[in-house]
């Protein structure tokens, strides 16, 4: 498929969290229908989606089926298996590509990428043993962070190095997983980059909103970033190569550190991202519906912003905020329709128009 | 029910059009799921629902199902039969009540509703016979318009008197229904007050707006609209007066028409309306997260305005320019996902961010 999809088309998306339920509601304004494709019962998508598969991602038959009922196929998390990503990818494209998903499912994959792009990343060093780790502090030194090579987000699967003798017990934290260590950048900032690219090729980005995280999970995200003109650029710049060099098509987050020395890759992501959700009230189209514009073959909107938002994360007891939080002028709440609060689950967020 | 909805509770809406698909992409946002009832198969509100009905609204079995189903009902249409809303408010709300639908549901009680409240309406005389409208044309005159009492919408049950002469004709294309005759009115242009009610009594306006019409169909709105300081003061306070009278529970549309003698009520509308879609844009609360704020007893949003908007509705073959839209900066695309593009069907709309 290179012609654009037809309005009516159905898009498949796999995962039925709040980034598949956002992605469905912007996918309707462009008069698509959604299919979600969710282990997990009753999934916050499936209240704003036309048909929802509630499947495991081993389920051969359940995935072709999903695959014969829909014209193209995305996705609003990484880590999905590669079996199932043959099954799907048999009957129609997914977008974006199985290459960023490879790079971006596993960390050591996505800095050989990076770095090789000529792109700056920590300090890193694959660690399979003690006698790894070993050398890894002796090269990197602390403090450090040790990561498993996949999976975790959030904080999850993770273990800070405060000296070389927390070893042992960060690599215990690992449960024998392939992890990496990462050298501590000393950085001022965070900021990141909603980039995307279109099916011919074409690369929008918005601009870069900078970042402030709590306890390892995304708090707030304001736009515009503290940056110099020369810095958005290179972030502009560095996002588009990254979509280039891997024949992207959708959108992606690139996470950035500002530092003295230039702007230093943290990681990046194969879909919508946290820290683009204030695109919904600061721009005509937003990152869900540029990333569906982008999988469905259509022109990309070009990203300009018409109004300066803070995002703020709600996560958790955050929820308890919402009848204050709606007497609020300006906010936009979004909140994702979850039963249960627990701790460090995102429950929604605020977007504050601050022009 | 006084406490406001909480987050996960059903809203039931009846209707499955374009406005019940904007108002349950809007519900979701709060965190509530929406149950649609609507007779036709494969409603544009179906693709975005949790749950959806397809039954008539004289299946009483339905009906009650439905309702026992949700927390609140809410319609994105006025002319529900009578029987219908006897069943449903037998276990919930109704939310607009149901002197709205009753006012609203016919031309004649409708005027005299708002005459009774002091306001301005076009001359009006109630016709049932031949002898009636002789009578009404020698009072208001030509050119004058002939409408339907209940139902008709979009310039459809209607017929214009050019001339006395015209009188045999526009009776006999009311087919024997109950009709008015109006007559016109010397305008300047026709704007419209988006305003809402609280459970709570509190009213909030948007900014008006100003309405181009096409073949009896809207066209454009413009916001703002031309008006000087005390027009609006007056439009506002003219809405205001009308929903409190009504005990009024949600959005109501108030089409005016500005003349040199001051505003003259055109027609209301006792759900989101047409002339509010540029909401979406402009706003951080909606018309259709304001309606459903409404109905679930939370607090209303300000009403106020972070950006200018004019709305071109896409009707029938204006579809087929949605590729060309797509390429417009500031452009923010809102299609209905309906399969056959009619002459005079409403497909989409395009909400375009002037500042």
């Amino acid at each position: 498929m290179t012609d654009p999809l037809p309005t009516g088309a159905t898009i498949g998306i796999l995962g039925g969290g709040q980034l598949g339920r956002m992605l469905s509601v912007a996918a309707s304004r462009l008069g698509f229908r959604t299919h979600i494709y969710e282990p997990g019962a009753n999934p916050p998508a499936a209240h704003v989606a036309h048909r929802v598969t509630t499947a495991a991602y081993d389920d051969l038959a359940a995935l072709a089926a999903f695959a014969a009922s829909v014209d193209v196929i995305t996705y609003e998390f990484e880590n999905i298996p590669t079996a199932a990503l043959d099954v799907l990818e048999a009957s129609h494209p997914i977008r974006p590509n199985r290459r960023a998903l490879a790079v971006s499912q596993d960390r050591i994959a996505e800095k050989d990428f990076l770095t090789g792009l000529g792109l700056t990343c920590a300090p890193y060093a694959a660690v399979n043993s003690l006698d790894d780790l070993h050398q890894a502090i002796a090269r990197i030194g602390t403090p450090a962070i040790l990561k498993t090579t996949r999976l975790g987000y959030d904080g999850k699967g993770q273990a800070r190095l405060k000296t070389p003798a927390d070893a042992d017990a960060a690599l215990a934290a690992m449960h024998g997983a392939p992890a990496v260590l990462e050298g501590f950048i000393d950085f001022s900032h965070e900021v990141s980059v909603i980039a995307a690219r279109g099916l011919d090729g074409s690369v929008a980005c918005y601009d870069p909103g900078e970042n402030v995280h709590k306890d390892g999970i995304l708090s707030t995200t304001t736009i515009p970033a503290r940056l110099s003109p020369s810095q958005r650029t290179d972030a502009i710049l560095l996002a588009a190569r990254i979509l280039n060099a891997l024949d992207y098509v959708g959108v992606m987050g690139v996470e950035l550190f500002v530092t003295r020395a230039g702007l230093i890759v943290n990681e990046i992501a194969p879909r919508v991202h946290n820290s683009g959700h204030w695109t919904q009230n600061g721009c005509a189209v937003d990152q869900f519906e540029q990333h569906i514009r982008a999988v469905a073959g259509w022109p990309l909107g070009d990203g300009s912003r018409h109004a300066d938002v803070v995002m703020e994360n709600l996560i958790g007891d955050d929820i308890l905020r919402v009848p204050a939080i709606a007497r609020e002028k300006n906010a936009a709440l979004h909140l994702y329709g979850k039963a249960e609060a627990r701790p460090g689950r995102k429950m929604g967020h605020v977007n504050r128009i601050v022009k």
